[in-house]
This record gives structure tokens, C-alpha cells and sequence, in this order.
């Protein structure tokens, strides 16, 4: 039962779009991601996704529109729904999501990531 | 699908030890609260609970040792766990725990809030 500091866990990698594991609780994880540019589009078919913005701003493509995250602001996207992160500058995510989530949803493809404890 | 701004909804209630819900995902819930003085013991038989530290500093008395949690980290309860929050100044949590999860644990007291929507 450790405290996690979450600025000192974002210190210990760099890469993008690459989720880090720092928490677990019930059927979920608690995973770190910096993220900067376009992802690609995906969903997840059983599996809401939170985001919590912890340095920056984050833009989540929806197919009808934008959805803006700032910094100590979150957004739950619900599984099936569609969706885009982009940021033109570093932003820094926390995610909540069911552990079986994967960073594409429902389809593998070369920027697939399986997340790793930190 | 809303964006949450967590500091605007800890302007919207004052009350100590009174989980407010802010956001779900799958079986869980997000929560904030704000705690002051000492809590109760008490244990969730079937739910670990996280304690994000938003403002403030944390104390949860555990029957072995305190963890102390600042601002900016958190931890999670593990089910089973009897724990005890304390703090002497005032401090913001965000709890992310199952639907089910009440306050006391598996005892209904004078101390039991049913969490509300804000």
C-alpha cells in the first residue's frame, strides 16, 4: 500500500502515447500518459475511459465535436464512443480505465502499447 | 459527456465528511469530499477505495502504521483494510471507489452520507 506521487511518476518516462501503470483498484488501473500530436481514432467496446489532465490541455476529437480538458479538469469518454486525443503541446494525462483496456480499443495496430508498471 | 473543472465543484458544498459524485465510469464512481478532525474506523468488505489528494494533506490511520498523503498523491485502501482518514486542517479528496461503497464501510452510523450527484 504505497502513496504515489504523481509528478515524480511522470518524471520517470518520456515517451508519448505510451501509458504507464501506477495504481490498481477492483477491476481497474490507474495508468500515466504523456501525450503530445495526433493519436488515432478508436473506441472501446466495453470500457469507459477517464481522463484527468494533470499539466496542459488536452483536445478529445469526437465525431460531433471538440471536448476540451484543462488542467484539473477530467472527462469520462463511455465505452462505443468514438474518439480522437490530440494536443500541439506536451500534456500531461492520468486515465482510469478497466484494466483490460488497451490504448487503441478495439483494433491492434502500430501504435498499440501495453502498458507497464512504473 | 461533461468536462469536470474538480476545484468549481469543491466551491458548489462546504460540509465535512460528505462525499459529493462528480463522474462514473463502468462500476465506479468519482467522489469529492472535504474532510476535517478524525473520521471513523471502518473497512469496506468488498471494495478498494482510492484517495487522490487534491488540496491539503492526508493523514489515514491504518492499524499498523499513518499514511500520509499530500497534495498531488495518492493511494489506494485495499478491501478489507480497516482505516481510519484524519486530518487537522481541512483537505480536499477525490475518491474513486465502486458504486456501492459507502462512507462508514459495512456499518450504517451517525457518521453515514449518502453520496450525492453535484
Amino acid at each position: 500500500m504505497d502513496v504515489v506521487n504523481i509528478v515524480q511518476k511522470f518524471s520517470l518516462f518520456q515517451e508519448y502515447w505510451s501509458p504507464r501503470i501506477v495504481g490498481e483498484l477492483n477491476d481497474s488501473q490507474v495508468k500515466l500518459a504523456k501525450l503530445k500530436g495526433e493519436f488515432v481514432w478508436h473506441f472501446h467496446e466495453n470500457e469507459d475511459e477517464m481522463f484527468l489532465v494533470i499539466r496542459g490541455k488536452l483536445c478529445i476529437k469526437l465525431r460531433d465535436r471538440d471536448l476540451w480538458i484543462n488542467e484539473g479538469e477530467f472527462a469520462v469518454i463511455p465505452k462505443k464512443v468514438e474518439h480522437c486525443p490530440v494536443s500541439d503541446e506536451e500534456v500531461w494525462v492520468m486515465l482510469i480505465e478497466p484494466k483490460s483496456t488497451l490504448n487503441t480499443g478495439e483494433e491492434r495496430n502500430e501504435r498499440t502499447f501495453e502498458a507497464q508498471w512504473i
